[in-house]
């Protein structure tokens, strides 16, 4: 028994707030159960009604003499608590929550809320709601919302945080011909969220896609684990919105500038192998065409047309989506070249001419289909004089029937005269849009999903042996000291306990010990004033950079003081720190940011001063696997520079890829560390060396 | 009387080729223009025929005892120029070819091509098509096609390379209730193309919004001074394809590399305040829009919305299109406030609840166009329990009477619920789309129209005195030498003659010679070979930088001597450059492309080794206006460093401009240089310095 069956296939249902007045939402949903064809029992429970749509009324849930799987909640919110109670006593398995007036309406609503919470604790049933429109399931079938129709059977499951977006969407698939085999309105999300749908809609054999609209996921360890597992076999397709407000968000470290929260969205549903959608219309193009064709296996598309234009229009979003078009084995060209017309194009896209009838389009499209360099087949129609859409349309439908692996999508352009075989097709499992770019793009989604789902997601984390026990001690340290931010020595002695190699560094406390430090490290040094204060050192003075003698360490030391006070003479000074010089080596930024959703999302990328300015970052959700590691590396600009552009030789990516594992496990050591960044990070042919390193701890 | 009025308006039609069987073109075209409506007198040509469709036939269009304006012509393409001479002889003023077989389908057919370019040269008329489906005016009205529908009369203009375009979006527009002024079906573009057009239709008021379906631009000099001037008193929108295979070209230089000539479309469409559509959808939508709403006065969207979900969805649309959303005046804040229930969001967007009947939408409505922050609105609905779509579209009607300049677009979400709300907002001018993220992108079109026309289009170029009879030798020079690419010191000797500065450098052609020069541009100077064999110098040790003595002078040119001659004994070698040492600058490049469209392509952005990797560059296609020259640096990540970032000094930004425009005049003054590159152009606090000038002119 799949997941939340209690939910989607009830025994019994009882509507709590049943009403006898149409127009109410307690009639509606009552009306809507009854009248999907429900096949379970069903118990309207109103104190004051005897009877409702001739079923008989209960005072209370109480009152039911028989066992209820489901209750539906219409009742005022203060209600809620108490019905929750007598549900719990009841051993009701699961509460849909229709009623508004909760956590979203402000203080008094949460409180509410809590209430019910506590309920379903303690009686242990699922929520669903509250503040939602219920739930349809078009296999039981039930109808448990109060939505005006009743959406056409399909194999899309979608659940969306927006009631109105899918009574919108509902209201549009009906008309469209697009079915669905759940709907579920997530509401407030008290209990029940997008995890729990994908854990309920993975084993659910009617549900071939899952589609969710999002506002934002409520527990991202929870939702990464699952996702990532169920987006293997099934396709979850997600909008999220709230980009915009996503947008700017407070940060004090380059890593952090560059993410943003909805950046950590992306890169999360990118690693787990979630689709994300661009906007509703893509999100629904995926549904149908997840929902009624299969993966393909080679990701190569071929084309065929009655019309140039749209068959380059179509080109042009092949090649903006990354959809290769097929190359022809020699015997389909021979094939279409002695069969078509002279005028016909037989190359990639086919073009079978504006007079072509169905039996062209079944030619090409059968001898495209059985090209084995030929994964998906696009084909466009465009109404002409002699075009017939109705009869090409069946020839698609029949040609398709034996090639259940190679999807074929089709768009049919215009109105009127195309509208029957469009309606035709989807009805018999082949999508049709109306412009060919649609087309390409669900095909894309096709692809994309094929190989996403190539990417090994259980992967083995790399572990490393480190010094958990000194960066306590650091952290503690900086903590004592009512600090947040560590000063350079200290997050570099923090990256060395973690095996990251750093410059050779130590604070001085006066000019003798900078000389002796100086003469442990070896010469030429740079000294940098250490202070929590002066964040922009090389401004007034504070560094002074290739120092080549015990005298000019010694006169360094009095300079960088002098230049200090002079400028922030109530700076706190915590010494004046000695480094090695090293060589110049190629500069990358590697770094760390915790989002409050997902968790420490690492970055890398070209780094130096100007790493805001180049935003070459490419980012994962730590933990991660070395092949991953490796791959974020490879996608950015920087990785051509470290494999060596003209001529020159390559950085050593091994150690680089070391660095990027090695900051992901310290950010899963060390939760205390909100953000990190090594810039630069500077790569030799040998190894490389963090310059420099900032770390900020969360406030105590 | 405008342009082309003896084709759009005609007072006689001759149909050469007329037929009486129904299903073949000669009989559709005569029957549409007769069913158009068509005020004017027809005149069927055939000389087997007596009557068609019950007017008078005729043998010849030489028989008839009338002038004709028009003729429309579908015999077979061999029997075409016989008939062009005759409507020549007839004095005909425009012929449209609705034959097929000219120039795409081979030699043959360009020949029969030729020869009707012939006639109308001869004759002096113009020609529409060949290989065209014709054209449709709704206005006069005339439909010149054999389209087997008849559009909605409305504002918008289209014309299209593609006929099944045309054709696809003709039966698309009938069912949504698109309105058209135009179908203009430009087939081969023997005669009229896309800039005939524009000029056809500026000065046609039922025209308000000029769509184009392109897969090329014939003369692009003659498109961009004619689209300069319309788009800046009515909007042109273009759907350009062939995207992907302009994609990959051939360019020996970064700049031609960099640009590719889809990005010169992109670039002149932009400069020439062209909107350009990314697809389809995108094309008619911005044509809706246009034909019905004015252009904002400001900038900022208003968003009236029944749910949260499509609202917030319609805000991350805003962001991405950069559309800004109002911030309401106090007074609105006030009033919404005091009006609306307490559950309402009161700041934008407006979000009046699930429960809104039409008074909360025409109470919302009013509120936010009476704010003087609002430009312009988004009005969402989505099917709730109670929703009135009809009733709510009605209002926005009224209301949106009272606010000519402030533009309203509205997002009806789902299917049978909303659809004729939706049509009744469209057939009164309120364009309405499905979702939510089209509404906003419309919007934005308008917005971005706005913008666009701000440009001062006809500003003045500015003109450098330069030493052009310089250049003439050196290029002479070049060509007998039977190269193409110039050395070293050549492509500086040019640019200096165009006044921008070099390091001073000469040719030695001896270690004797070297000294000298070494002494008169004074130490220390860099060393490199000049080969027209060798291009990475530094690779072969053919470059050694830094020298400060004479001896090391004379050392340097005999060990690249040797250095070359051990690697390049074949290589012909010119001697080798002496070159003033200067010291680093910000790196930049700036450079050109001839492009065949569109001509010289000015290029400035981030320079230096990488410039290809980094990507930052913005184009211009030549001349332009130093505002534009300094509009297009200011696009460009360098320019953010140029004006110096973290306490850096800024750079010469004017003496930069200067370059910018002296590489645009010398593009323009050289038709034979093909492709130029400076990089890296040195920018320093004072002046910059062309490091590095490479030159290639076009093969004689």
């Amino acid at each position: 028994m799949a997941a939340l069956d209690f939910l989607f296939k009830p025994i019994s249902v009882a509507v709590i707030g049943a009403s006898r007045h149409a127009g109410k939402v307690g009639y509606d949903v009552l009306k809507n159960i009854v009248s999907s064809n429900f096949q379970g029992k069903i118990y309207p429970i109103n104190p004051l009604a005897d009877e409702i749509l001739g079923y008989r009324a209960y005072k209370s849930i109480l009152d039911v003499n028989d066992s209820i799987d489901l209750a539906v909640v219409t009742v005022p919110a203060e209600l809620v608590p108490q019905v929750a109670e007598e549900c719990g006593q009841k051993k009701v398995k699961g509460m849909v929550i229709i009623t508004a007036g909760f956590k979203e309406s402000g203080h008094k609503g949460a409180e509410l809320e809590n209430a019910i919470a506590e309920k379903a604790k303690k009686y242990n049933f699922r929520v669903l709601g509250p503040n939602c429109l219920g739930f349809i399931d078009t296999f039981t079938p039930i109808n448990a919302s109060f939505t005006s129709k009743f959406p056409l059977k399909g194999n899309i499951g979608f659940a969306s945080q927006s009631g109105a977006i899918l009574s919108g969407i509902l209201d549009w698939s009906v008309e469209e011909g697009v079915g669905f085999s759940k709907f579920i309105s997530l509401g407030n999300k008290s209990d029940l969220d997008e995890s729990d749908t994908i854990e309920a809609l993975v084993n659910d054999s009617n549900t071939k896609v899952i589609l969710l609209y999002l506002e934002g996921v409520e527990d991202g360890l929870r939702f990464f684990e699952i996702a990532k597992k169920v987006s293997s076999t099934k396709p979850i397709v997600v909008l999220k919105s709230g980009v915009s407000s996503a947008g700017a968000r407070a940060a004090s470290s380059h890593t952090g500038a560059l993410a943003g929260s909805d950046k950590a969205y992306s890169t999360a549903f990118k690693q787990i192998g979630v689709l994300r959608a661009r906007n509703i219309e893509e999100l629904f193009g995926y549904g149908i065409t997840f929902s009624l064709q299969n993966i393909p296996k080679t990701n190569s598309v071929a084309i065929i047309t009655n019309a140039g234009g749209p068959s380059i229009i179509a080109t042009d979003m092949c090649e903006e989506e990354g959809l290769p078009l097929a190359g022809f084995e020699a015997e389909t060209i021979e094939k279409l070249r002695t069969n078509l017309p002279k005028a016909a194009s037989i190359y990639n896209p086919v073009d079978i001419l504006g007079d072509a009838l169905e039996d062209r389009y079944k030619f090409a499209l059968n001898t495209v289909l059985s090209d084995s360099n030929v994964g998906c087949v696009l084909v466009i129609l465009t109404p002409q004089a002699m075009t017939k859409p109705k009869e090409t349309a069946q020839s698609i439908i029949e040609i398709s029937k034996g090639y259940k692996n190679k999807p074929i999508v089709a768009s049919f352009m215009g109105g009127e005269s195309v509208r029957e075989a469009s309606k035709n097709l989807l009805r018999h499992g082949i999508p049709c849009f109306g412009f060919p770019e649609r087309g390409v793009k669900s095909l894309a989604g096709l692809v994309k999903f094929a190989s996403l789902t190539k990417a090994e997601l259980d992967e083995e984390v790399s572990k490393f042996d480190v010094d958990k026990d000194k960066v306590n001690e650091i952290f503690t340290n900086v903590y004592n000291d009512s600090r947040v931010v560590l000063l350079g020595h200290e997050a570099a002695a923090v990256t060395m306990a973690y095996g990251i190699m750093t410059p050779k560094v130590e604070l001085a406390k006066s000019a003798e010990e900078a000389v002796k430090i100086a003469k442990k490290i070896g010469y030429p040094v740079v000294m940098k004033v250490s202070s929590p204060q002066i964040l922009h050192k090389t401004d007034i003075g504070g560094v002074i950079m290739n120092l080549e003698t015990p005298e000019e360490v010694s006169n360094a030391y009095y300079t960088i003081s002098s230049n200090v006070f002079r400028h922030f003479p109530q700076a706190q000074i915590y010494g004046i720190s000695v480094q090695q010089m090293v060589p110049q080596g190629r500069e990358l930024i590697i770094g760390m940011t915790r989002d409050l959703t997902w968790g420490p999302m690492i970055a890398v990328g070209l780094g130096g001063i100007y790493v805001n300015l180049l935003e070459d970052v490419s980012f994962r959700i730590s933990p991660f696997s070395r092949k991953q590691a490796f791959e974020m590396l490879s996608e950015t600009k920087a990785y051509k520079l470290l494999k060596g552009m003209r001529g020159e030789k390559p950085s050593d990516i091994d150690s680089i890829v070391d660095v990027i594992l090695r900051v992901s496990q310290l950010s899963q050591d060390f939760k205390i560390i909100d953000e990190l960044d090594i810039n630069p990070l500077f790569a030799y042919d040998e190894g490389c060396l963090a310059l420099d390193v900032k770390i900020t701890l969360e406030k105590k």
